[in-house]
């Protein structure tokens, strides 16, 4: 199963040659969830080559400009390309007001179910529940509400070893899928561990964007696979990064070491940054394991056993 | 004085990897004018070095998401960027609540003002009068309320020839420059005719988006230089473009034939097009002096004397 982030764009409002705004592809299995939608996030589909008429969930951390102004657009695309299928938008209080009053003012009657869901910007909860995997939202601390998204596979069955599997009853294999020991017709006692082989642990993504350094989030955080985290000035800019509610390389890199996650991905550059290895550089000092989240960057969560 | 027409973007509303969406910059002397402001606008101005901050005046032609939806991320920007100019916006109604709808829910307070002016979508008015140029605004015909705009250079005082100009007088150039003859301390009669050359006539640029095709409107735009006017389909999808209320490459050199224009940029090309080729051969079949109004391409007008 794949378990995938795709970076579209890593910029901050003001626009550079560069970077665009705000926005990743996350592809678990079937699903491709959108995060954050700025400005040209179609366009950044389009040109990547991805599916995006394949977007099912598209998850909205908060309501500044380059987090949320590609979603109309978006929309009317899906639209005009005569989607059907239902779209589900997790977003702060005010996103269906924006999108609500351009799809009156435009005429704009949807082809497909638009289903818009509150995040809870007060305290972590549940966002969605799949067969496959769950999403969890928890509060940041920006200018503005703002919440971070954390998707994790669920647990999986153990999987019949292969080398057993033709010898097994449907119904041993349907009790040690379940991790029960079953007992078959002469009576003796088959453990289910014997006949399974663990299965591969399951992966996580979390996306923390646009706030201050927060060292309390480290315990929503841990082991996660993969932590995005916007470092959107480097150890220079700290200061002005405090007054901008904003992160620094270094924070980012210290959240990362403290939570234990596996690897950690920096964006959300100033446009004062047109060389990043600086920022690279700075987190690799406390986090080696840091990579930058530049626009058409990919990163894949193997399966882990 | 420049008269420049520069071309950001010349797609319709799904994304390609070719087009974005409609915008362009006209710049006339010391005035640049934005006219629609798709989605990417601001990312299309950086692209091709402009000087962004310099646009005073905003023009609107309707509000289908493809021609306005990137208004609110270059209000932004202006803001992000300390702006402190005034900017005007000339748009339908409904593109002021849009717009403040969004700041409002960003909880963003603009450090410059913002003047909001409705453009008559019933009759052909006036919406901008300067010292050097006039903005006039006419309705189209679509499944919205939508108007071309129209930018015509005044009339310019005739020039005093440079030879003559150290033997006369102020006074005597002051009467030339208003066309009036002049009466010398000796009781002589000169006439300015013979001390001055014509200015250059007078330049102009017309804009018509996303209608259908509309002879009549041919009145409103004899002998402009240059006419942009929207040709989304070829020949090949006629009916289509009358359902779907837009224009064809033969319809737009038609109406650039009638009208006695000097030059017509055929533009917002739908998606299926991939090579633009064959729609400028039909609409220079009519009308030699068609262009394509492709992304970066840009259309000066010299002065004609």
């Amino acid at each position: 199963m794949r378990f995938e982030i795709h970076i579209l764009s890593s910029g901050t409002g003001s626009p550079t040659v560069i970077h665009n705004q705000t926005s990743q592809l996350l592809i678990v299995g079937r699903y491709h969830f959108l995060i954050d939608c700025g400005e040209a996030t179609q366009f950044q589909l389009v040109k990547y080559g991805y599916s995006y008429m394949k977007v099912s969930h598209i998850f909205i951390s908060h309501l500044h400009a380059d987090h949320y102004t590609g979603l109309i657009g978006l929309l009317n695309t899906y639209n005009l390309n005569h989607r059907t299928a239902g779209l589900h938008i997790f977003a702060p209080e005010g996103m269906e007001e924006i999108i609500q009053v351009q799809l009156r003012l435009s005429a704009v009657s949807l082809r497909y179910p638009l289903h818009f869901h509150l995040t809870n910007t007060d305290e972590e909860s549940q966002l969605l529940e799949l067969k496959e995997l769950s999403v969890t939202t928890f509060p940041l601390k920006h200018r503005l509400p703002v919440t971070a998204f954390v998707f994790r596979e669920k647990e999986r069955p153990p999987g019949i070893r292969k080398e057993m599997a033709s010898a097994l009853s449907p119904e041993a294999c349907q009790a040690f899928k379940k991790k029960q020991d079953f007992r078959d017709e002469q009576g003796s006692l088959m453990k289910w561990a014997d006949y399974t082989q663990p299965a591969p642990s399951p992966r996580s993504y979390a996306f923390v964007t646009d706030t201050v350094y927060l060292p309390e989030i480290a315990s929503l955080l841990k082991n996660i696979d993969i932590l995005y985290h916007e470092a959107t000035f480097g150890d220079d800019m700290a200061e002005h990064a405090a007054e901008a509610a904003h992160s620094t390389t270094t924070e980012a890199a210290l959240l990362a070491k403290a939570a234990g996650v596996k690897k950690l991905l920096i964006g959300h550059f100033s446009n004062r940054y047109t060389d990043l290895q600086p920022l690279l550089f700075q987190s690799r000092q406390i986090f080696p394991e840091t990579y930058l989240a530049t626009e058409g960057s990919s990163f894949h969560i193997p399966y882990n056993r």
